[in-house]
């Protein structure tokens, strides 16, 4: 039956009665295809029969929906006519793993970030008002992303701006990990709801034979009436907050769906819509490993990692084994320290097993704070536990901590507080896209009066930057990749240069006659350039090679130095050349008045890396790949011979 | 009687019968002192009693106070041996209009922005946990900051959490405005309470009534007390989010206030007592014209405006008369694109009168959107209604736009829609210091592929950007200062170069055989650049300028030019020196094999800009205006002839 519908007229056009049909077949090419080639298969179970009643009762040609982070769209794409590119879902040049306004018209933002989808659709239904008939503007939000901030003050306005928004609460109960926070136990409290239906009839019956007795009690009825429709509609929060809330619905059947949606496309102001949802429905694990359901690995064919022309040369990963993942090194140096210190306090903003913290959590229970999606809290909350003599360590990824930035700014680094953040998937993620690159952060933190911000190479530096920062007076920011440290490491750890603020370390001196290039590499790329340094020297090309460490402060000594000796100073990041560490040198050699070298940056572009298969692919197409220095650096060569 | 109160000990030694005499006193002197200085009165005079009553019942040497804003921390300050440098209030050298660590041990953070005190007291409450007996942690909130996201985290998370944390809501009923949104709503329903308060009386006599029938009905007894006390409590939205509320009690009752502190210190968990005020209580005009009362300026003489070394020369403001305030040019002529095109929306988040959006208001109500403290919905609402076809202008002041990082980033900038962002307090904003010193929004908004960032230099600029905004397809910003537009305009509306894309305007060109420093100016302080230019020239000193007008994209056809003509180029710019506009400059010329032309950046330096009487002397201290550049210059062309 699947195969007749290539757009949501053929899902319209089908009688109401074959429906579960659809939804099975669909749950079933989900498990299929996604545990093949891998994705979020779990919330997308979760919302089979919700997206098919949706497709089925709205004209998401013309009505707007939103759906809040959108990792749970894949239903959608089915509908919207893009099943049959599931094959390479979240490969190079494959579908997207998120809507994606280039795919599809059906697809009105690309998101990734939680939260937001409540704001979005106030703002369509703003836009369309003037529209005959007015469409629907509609956000699919889930229980734990309605915990962030922003989706309480869009609540908050909508309830009181009296716009038609149909809010849809996905909830199934956890999210990532699981729900925090006392709305999550109200909505389970909803859920449940014994006792609140239970009341509900008795106290009718109640009300009913209670004597009328005068005109007084009749006046006190109706107060009560109106103090307990509060109190016995569940939702009386949402109520209050001026939202009409409908629910709980059972969220997999999925014609009791289309009558619900039918019903509540026809009332007025902000409704709140309440579905019960279970995460993998259908799965065979879901029920009792829900975690394994949530983003699965795919079974398929490993992906080819690189390019045509790098696989010309064998590259880092080839030559060296590769080491553990730099979030694995992080959370196994960051439990080190807290043995050792009692003050080390880790948190987290929903991301416990992506930030790798499960082993400390079940370490230090009562040192592990996971605050939900809620970044903003949870950056605000580590400040005042510094405050007070503790050392929070926050680990979120580097994407998501824009989410608190103003926090950064004001409660940690204009306070000059020790709070330590911990920037997981800094730079590019490959399959997640730009909604998850983490490639911002170095210009939104360095432009911050008071912070300090590293980057490590390998595991041991890793490991000697948590160090220094558990020593730090004021605030640090840590950021490392997705991806696995080096295996084999360059300098044994007892040989490092100190790490003191700002030092950096030379990892390859080239001979003082042949002093043209120095690069200065700064984090997980130092590995990239150095092997792009390696296959210069078997050319006969001598070049520099610094592990910047610090992009704040510089080494200003080394730097001045190396104004002087060199030609160039190439400067390589995973970040955007905006702003980035580049720019940093370039600002330290615009202070040097003698300076002889010219700063060339080598960084992301000025526009968003789309999802590729790798990470490796992506810093190929950025020519932050061994190959890309390489090439840069004999430019440089030949300009330098022809000038 | 205040004489004799230097210290929050010496207010507690005093009988409580004696608190109202201190209140009157306290209240008497911020009317005559704040009257003089200017300052923010109304929200002072409102927390009169509630400071009073937490210095009589807490030791807050001690225990933790976090004052929301901490714009209301003037009777804290009194009480805290800082009457006597009122006078000197929110000027150089004065006491700061905030709270601040290095003033006293009692002000535990500086803070500005709005909503975060309550995770900062939970952070303190986790951090003061092992003490015996563990300190009370204290967060001080207005309604209008209950309406923020972060503070929804905190209150989802401290109810969950269970911690002892007191959370005071200090409910004006109208913060600088007036508090937009349902839950504002909410507490004035609260508020008012007669219908709960009646009913609650009466169930209680009708439960009494009703007979007894059987063990089943007892059971629905229990249920509906369990339904009840939610419905009877006021507050329940909050007591469903485990949090315990007391209230509303009468916040200028100082005995009563006291009793009541008494009591809640007692409960444990997380509290949230609901206290009314009023704000400007005292004042004689705040019953009938709040909002002149929030923010006075000072009636006392005008604070000397320049330093001593840039007396020696006329400022630029004397020279040349003002112009209208750059927050009047913006608003004037974006009413003006209003009336032209029907899909212009202004936007703003909680600052009507502060963006002088008042007006446009008045003439398109239904074009207006003051969504509260709510920066990060404003902008996903912005993105939302650009979807949907709009032309949003979203006026939020510089440092208040960090609120909204990340929907800038992936509501607007990653979707391509035409929001423009009007960033207000853009720069130094003298007394405020470095809370709203808007000094970080190049290099965070910079780093963001998609964005356009212009800023202007007069009244004439600010309407043509917002002229090319309207008509941009993708997201612009546009930032200008705390301060007037020159009085006097250097080029003729109708002789301006075009403004396209990236395109600077030259105004003063030095001749060929002189070109040694090219200034690359951005926004207002053009003004300040023109001032010393036309100074040098009288010594004798040719300087070309270039009013920049874009910092993205950059004019990189006239950049390569003056690369190859000049020996500096000198970028002026009232930003953070790291990852500005210099910097901008800095990364095309390293783009540009044969650039001659070294970058010289002046900026404000690495460290944050404390409050002082006027932008102007933050400006001089930071090298940043005619003088200071004018020193550069020289110091430059000195630096030539010695070479």
């Amino acid at each position: 039956m699947l195969e007749r519908i290539s757009s949501p007229a053929d899902l319209k056009r089908l009688p109401l009665e074959s429906l579960p049909q659809v939804c099975a077949e669909v749950r079933e090419f989900l498990l299929q295809s996604v545990q093949r080639t891998g994705g979020h298969l779990g919330s997308n179970l979760g919302v089979v029969e919700l997206t098919t009643a949706l497709h089925y009762v709205f004209d998401l040609s013309r009505d707007r929906c939103v759906w809040d982070v959108s990792h749970q769209c894949y239903p959608h794409k089915i509908f919207t006519g893009r099943r049959e590119r599931f094959e390479k879902l979240r490969m190079t040049d494959g579908l997207c793993g998120f809507t994606h306004p280039d795919e599809s018209p059906y697809d009105l933002f690309h998101t990734g970030h939680a939260g937001t989808s409540i704001s979005l659709a106030l703002g369509l239904a703003r836009g369309v008002a003037h529209e005959t008939p007015q469409p629907h503007s509609i956000a699919v939000i889930g229980d734990a992303s309605l915990g962030a901030g922003v989706s309480f003050e869009a609540l908050n306005y909508a309830g009181a701006s009296g716009q038609r928004v149909l809010v849809i609460l996905n909830d199934n109960e956890w999210s990532i990990s699981k729900s925090v926070g006392s709305m999550a136990r109200y909505l389970s409290r909803i859920r449940s709801a014994k006792v609140v239906q239970r009341a509900n009839q008795e106290i009718h019956k109640l009300l009913a034979a209670i004597p009328v007795i005068g005109e007084k009690v009749d006046r006190t009825l109706e107060d009560m009436a109106e103090v307990m429709r509060h109190a016995m509609v569940p939702g009386h929060v949402f109520e209050e907050l001026g939202v009409t809330y409908v629910g709980p619905i059972d969220g997999h059947d999925v014609k009791y769906l289309v009558e619900n949606l039918q019903r509540v496309r026809e009332l007025e102001g902000t409704v709140l819509l309440h579905v019960l949802t279970e995460k993998g429905k259908g799965h065979p694990s879901a029920p009792t490993h829900p975690e394994r359901v949530h983003g699965v690995k795919g079974t398929g064919p490993a992906p080819k990692t690189a390019g045509a022309e790098s696989s010309k040369l064998p590259g880092p990963t080839e030559v060296r084994p590769a080491g553990p993942a730099y979030t694995k090194a992080f959370a196994d140096a960051l439990t080190k320290l807290a043995d050792r210190d009692v003050r080390v306090h880790a948190l987290t903003a929903g991301m416990p097993s992506g930030t790798g913290l499960e082993g400390f959590a079940e370490r230090f229970p009562a040192r592990f704070h996971d605050t939900g999606i809620t970044e903003q809290h949870n950056v605000a909350m580590a400040a005042g536990m510094a405050k007070a003599g503790l050392r929070p360590f926050v680990a979120i990824y580097s994407t998501f901590l824009q989410r608190a930035y103003d926090q950064v700014f004001q409660e940690v680094a204009l306070q000059n507080l020790p709070v330590t953040l911990c920037l997981d998937r800094g730079g590019l993620v490959g399959q997640d896209g730009p909604t998850h690159n983490g490639v911002f952060d170095l210009a939104y933190l360095r432009t911050l009066p008071n912070f300090t911000i590293l980057a490590p190479r390998d595991a041991t530096d890793m490991r000697r930057m948590l160090e220094f920062a558990l020593n730090a007076p004021g605030p640090v920011a840590i950021r490392y990749p997705r991806d696995n440290c080096p295996g084999v490491e360059r300098i044994h750890a007892n040989e490092r240069t100190a790490m003191l603020p700002g030092k950096a370390e030379v990892l390859v001196e080239a001979p003082a006659g042949e002093r043209s290039v120095a690069i200065w590499a700064y984090g997980a790329l130092v590995n990239q350039a150095l092997e792009a340094v390696e296959r210069l020297a078997r050319r006969g090309i001598s070049v520099t090679l610094v592990d910047a460490r610090f992009a704040k402060p510089l080494d200003e000594e080394l730097l001045s130095q190396h104004a002087l000796a060199y030609r160039y100073i190439v400067t390589v990041e995973e970040h955007q050349r905006a702003g980035g560490f580049g720019s940093a040198v370039l600002e330290s050699l615009s202070r040097l008045p003698n300076a002889r070298a010219q700063g060339r940056l080598l960084g992301i572009p000025d526009r968003y890396i789309e999802h590729c298969t790798t990470r490796e692919e992506q810093l190929g197409a950025c020519g932050l790949d061994a190959d890309g220095i390489e090439r840069a650096v004999l430019n440089l060569a030949a300009a330098t011979r022809v000038s």
